[in-house]
């Protein structure tokens, strides 16, 4: 049994729930708020990384890089087609590339600002550092998606997936922040079809549906979030 | 042939490099400047990331994260003792938490911010952001070494090495990032007698001393810092 310690618009915690829900692997959620600090937690992930993932007897694996190794290295083998990491050398290093894309320069530049400004600060106390969005970060990160967006059409112009002819961890990570960005109307899709239907085909996927099922509490979802033909 | 486009004081690439050294694997060399933003470096690392690693006819991997999975992957079975990442599972989660911890966090908190006022301020023209540090970082950096310097402390002094018994890629990170705050003097070692110890020994490995002959033009290495016996 696997657990999984997350918090439902955390990008990275829902890039893990992809990966675990491609290989039917199920898990148990346990929602936690990082900007809470508690001492149960950071004794858990000392660096605060979110997702933390929980199977047996092995130590907690903190954070999205480390989870999706272990993923593959627990789970992966032996899964053939539907291997989130390729196995040949040249695609795993760019299935490495575009995750890290996503969950590090996409999460700075988009996803992080995004939610934390429009989702996260909604929860905090004004000591914790809530309050209303910084628009100008909310503003930056509109200007910047832009570009990812592009980025993300002209690689599936050109191959089926994000980092080649299979859905792999790339295209996990790419959908998991979308989503979140998605759920705030900020996912500019009118920039680039084919970025929209990339997104339309990964968003149908079933290990999608538990995510589209959740909401902010006193936010509603864009009228697309939902929605698998928007 | 492996080729490693780096540069000298950049924390990610002394780490690369280190891990080469310890498998005795001959690299060539070419020095970037990151922030110069040249088509040809972005066009084989579009993130940006520093280093890039290249062998053969694979495709470039940029980065720490993803050069220490390829290295492992492709250089790394058949080390036996000496593979930089662990093989028990329980071990490799350690290795890579740890290796995250250094690569990121601590990045963020010492080594990024004092490198860049300290080190790649001086080579940067004014129009690139070039000039004096800013001192108020450096302070930060150099409060935020002191708890880095304790975890280190702790874990050697239950352990061998940072991640258990044996080097791993955790240490080759935390001596990266170290040997460059080490370079500016802003490695308070009388902080904990175990931490530099630790740092004793790794510093004597073979693989450092390259690493330690290099010099930042115009600006003299702290008193220690080539030291083995420090």
């Amino acid at each position: 049994m696997i657990a999984l310690i997350h918090q439902p618009f955390c990008p990275h915690s829902r890039f893990v729930r992809l990966a675990l829900g491609e290989y039917g692997l199920e898990v148990e959620l346990v929602e936690e708020r990082p900007w809470e600090r508690r001492r149960e937690f950071l004794a858990l992930t000392p660096e605060g990384l979110l997702p933390v993932l929980m199977e047996d007897d092995n130590p907690p694996v903190p954070g999205a890089d480390g989870a999706a190794e272990y993923i593959d290295e627990t789970h992966g083998p032996h899964r053939g087609e539907r291997r989130l990491m390729p196995l040949a050398v040249a695609d795993r290093i760019e299935a490495r590339r575009l995750a890290h894309w996503f969950n590090h320069k996409f999460f700075a530049e988009v996803s992080q600002p995004l939610v934390e400004e429009k989702i996260f600060k909604r929860m905090l106390t004004a000591s914790q550092g809530g309050g209303a969005p910084n628009m100008e970060a909310v503003r930056a990160a509109r200007v910047n998606i832009r570009y990812h967006l592009q980025y993300i059409g002209r690689l599936v112009g050109a191959r089926n997936w994000l980092a080649g002819d299979r859905l792999t961890y790339a295209d996990l990570a790419a959908a998991a922040h979308l989503s979140c960005v998605d759920y705030l109307g900020d996912a500019a899709w009118g920039e680039n079809e084919d970025a929209r239907l990339w997104y339309a085909r990964i968003k149908s996927r079933p290990s999608f549906r538990a995510l589209l099922s959740e909401t902010v509490p006193g936010l509603r979802p864009s009228a697309t979030y939902a929605e698998l033909d928007f």
